[in-house]
């Protein structure tokens, strides 16, 4: 049994622990206790479960278009009648994946640069960005200006002025990759006639797959009234969340909608809403400039993908099972400790335990 | 030996498995194979391949700006010659990671807000987002709508309009960052003089980190024909993947690009293209607008960034091997059971192998 | 103790390995220290420094909601002076998360399609998007172009015509949501007042969490000067990192911001800024289109959200624990290995650890 041959013949020999015996039945079921709730863990709760047996990939990839329909007619005294179609009330107009609405606004036309003076509404000063001349005037109670003139000073409507925009349509084209697995997919249905994307509106029960969306329906599945958020504008939060489990079919890998408003704090409170100022420029005979300033109110959509994609892989089944096998061993390692250290038989059951070797 | 004092001395012992050996060559084989699969499983697959030993960041920061160069020129019998260059075609024109190029487009000039009548073009009525205003004409047969008129009737030209943007060229410049590792690169190359991204194009052979595209090259890497895809516009994503081995040197982490068709379903029908309109907006003498509304065509880029970076580190190393090790121990399990129930000298091998104590 | 109901009793006997106990003290040392070191690495590093307790997140989600103030004047002898507020100098208008503003810029009026001589400026010609008609013209040694004319020529100014942007105030809103845990928040103080929000400005140390930056500050805070950077234009990044304990308390969670300068390579050496050129088109009394062309240098705000968060799980604990008793008994083996063939006493040794079980 000396010498290299020996040792390599000796491997071939199976080698296992030796195992003592204790016939003490309350230890006994004690670890039989631990190991099934181990073992219950493992199979039920990181396998069943968790699908612990699964790579994960939450880096999804994803490309979103967005097309709005609809069309609605403003009347203001001042400026008269105003159809707005897409191209004027979604900024920017080219389909991304965050956009604005307009629902209300405020139109301060034939602006143009000068010197005039600021406007004083109730007692504060009407908005205008601008560079004090230094020069103030005793009648008016107020500085003049190097600005935009008139400077913007009608107040915001108290009711939104697109209101028809509830009835506006957004068709949301939502094309995924889950890189790692390479496998992608649209979330427009690919069985359904184009007839059936024509007429369809997305109801969570009855059309979940429908990506067509009425922006009334959008406001109130976040848990508020188009209405009353056109007035001052916000920020709605579509989420379209991808859990696909790959081992299951492709045909089963399908997006959730959910809706969330965004501008809101922990307490409730709604904050000032969301607008902002952009203007058009117009040049006279003269070649002089001038432009319409328009404040906008409206709802911006800002659409989220989030997905992740579980598929079976070999290591990570590995380290489910390899941690679970280590974590028996820990459970004999416990049931040892009360034996050796903690019972009125553990000397016996030490000698019986331990072999020594005395090397001297 | 009794007392804290032996029992610290004892803690100085090394303790360890007593073991028997089963001189069964076929359980000894068997078991030996089975360690070899772990083994070569932990290092062949888990470290070599997977990479097991290495800590993995997916979450890639990324900046992309892009621009935009080539100009064409355009000559319909209507609106005459029109030169366009980046600042027209490109959509938004500041440099961002998703663009739209036209490359085809309905224009209809001076449209003012009024009443006219709606256009039947063969038996579909032509577009116009517009309210009816309950008047009806016979002579026409269509009814009369308050719109921009005259409303948009002419149709899509058959061939792209801007059929040389298939020449125009993208550099696109791409900084990323893996947070965790606080590593950044640009996908310029640094050592590269300046005169060489005037000239180059990137060519998957030749000039793999090249970030400057030709759009036809772009569109048939894609698998689709430019002028094709021109007519009724389309959506491309370019993929700049980032897969880099950290525990090697930086030079070596250098981006893939990849090219693929968006707007596709499954079964390689095409979808109906990508347009939007957007107006142009002027006054004129009585300060009455009038406005220029673009239909345009024309392929959208969507300019993905994914990438992972690894780098070695201790805590996955130690549980990719302590999963190992704990399945070798799963193996003794196995092959424990076989000698100690499935053989016919199992009764002589369990008593070898256990020890009973009573402790009665 | 045959049979099922034998089997079944044996099965609530506690069977637990049999142990040598090798009294060598170098080895019982060297194998406490192992323990020690395999216990301070998995309570020390893996819990504490790694939590590796945790379930982690890195998909998060966010919104980002910008908003610019500030004003400024700029006076040159061409065009006369002209007042720029943010629906100018901010491109695009509507708040979104990357967007630019100009701190210096070339006009150029009036322009008109049609034909004229190109421009040399020096020994360069001058940009033109054009296309040569091939006639060309010995007087100035230039060639006839179809183009927008008169083409741009004037020189980028030395000094950015927008200096005062430094003094201009970004608002950032971010609204951030990690999916796994259901946890979402913003980067607005809850508990602050409105009139705080309207008074502070970022500081890394007394107002770490007002979001409110002076563009001076966040270009100074990434390494460079803003009037230099403001001639050529570039790229800065704001970083907002959300790192959250999420067993800790809701009012811990609070991003850091930190700012980087992107358009750089490696060596340090400035790119050649960031322009791009937009048109404004007007219409004169014919109907005829011209044109101004701005070539705008400026800086590009990228906003780029990180975050991760962690909260207790049972997975990782047990896989963390799991593998690092695994790795116990790792050692065991090493020391095996020592006493088994490195040693004087091996054969001794080995004829007490081991018992033959001879099958035949």
């Amino acid at each position: 049994m000396a010498g290299w041959g020996g040792f390599l013949f000796s491997l071939l020999n199976y080698k296992t622990e030796k195992y003592v015996i204790a016939e003490n039945r309350r230890i006994g079921i004690l670890f039989r206790l631990y190991q099934l709730a181990v073992l219950g863990y493992i199979i039920g709760w990181v396998f069943v479960v968790k699908k612990g047996y699964q790579e994960k990939e939450e880096a999804i990839q994803s490309s979103v278009i967005t097309k709005l329909k609809g069309v609605t007619l403003t009347n203001t005294s001042e400026t008269g009648p105003y159809l707005w179609s897409a191209e004027d009330y979604v900024i920017p107009p080219n389909g991304e994946q965050v956009f604005f609405v307009v629902t209300n606004y405020i139109e301060t036309p034939n602006q143009r640069l000068g010197f005039c003076a600021e406007v004083r509404i109730g007692r504060k000063l009407a908005f205008s960005e601008s560079r004090k001349t230094g020069l103030c005037l005793n009648s008016t109670g107020t500085c003049e200006i190097h600005a935009w003139c008139p400077v913007e000073y009608n107040k915001r409507p108290a009711e939104p002025l697109l209101s028809d925009a509830e009835n506006f349509t957004i068709y949301i084209k939502n094309f995924i990759r889950f890189p790692k697995f390479e496998f992608s997919k649209a979330n427009v249905l690919e069985t359904s006639d184009e007839s059936y994307l024509k007429r369809c509106f997305y109801e969570k029960e009855n059309h979940p797959y429908c990506p067509i969306f009425r922006l009334r329906d959008l406001v109130s599945s976040a848990g508020h009234d188009f209405q009353e958020m056109a007035v001052k504008g916000g920020s709605v939060g579509i989420l379209i969340e991808w859990n696909c489990d790959l081992d299951k079919d492709y045909s089963l890998c399908n997006p959730q909608y959910s809706f969330t408003r965004l501008d809101i704090n922990l307490n409730n409170s709604i904050t000032s809403g969301y607008n902002f100022r952009y203007a058009r420029y117009y040049k006279d005979q003269n070649g002089e400039t001038y432009r319409t300033l328009y404040k906008v109110y409206g709802i911006r959509f800002d659409i989220m993908i989030n997905g992740q994609a579980g598929k079976f892989n070999i290591v990570p089944t590995v380290i489910a099972i390899g941690s679970g096998v280590a974590l028996l061993g820990a459970g004999a390692f416990a049931c040892d400790m009360i034996l050796l250290y903690m019972m009125n038989t553990s000397s016996f059951y030490r000698e019986r335990k331990f072999e020594i070797i005395n090397f001297k």
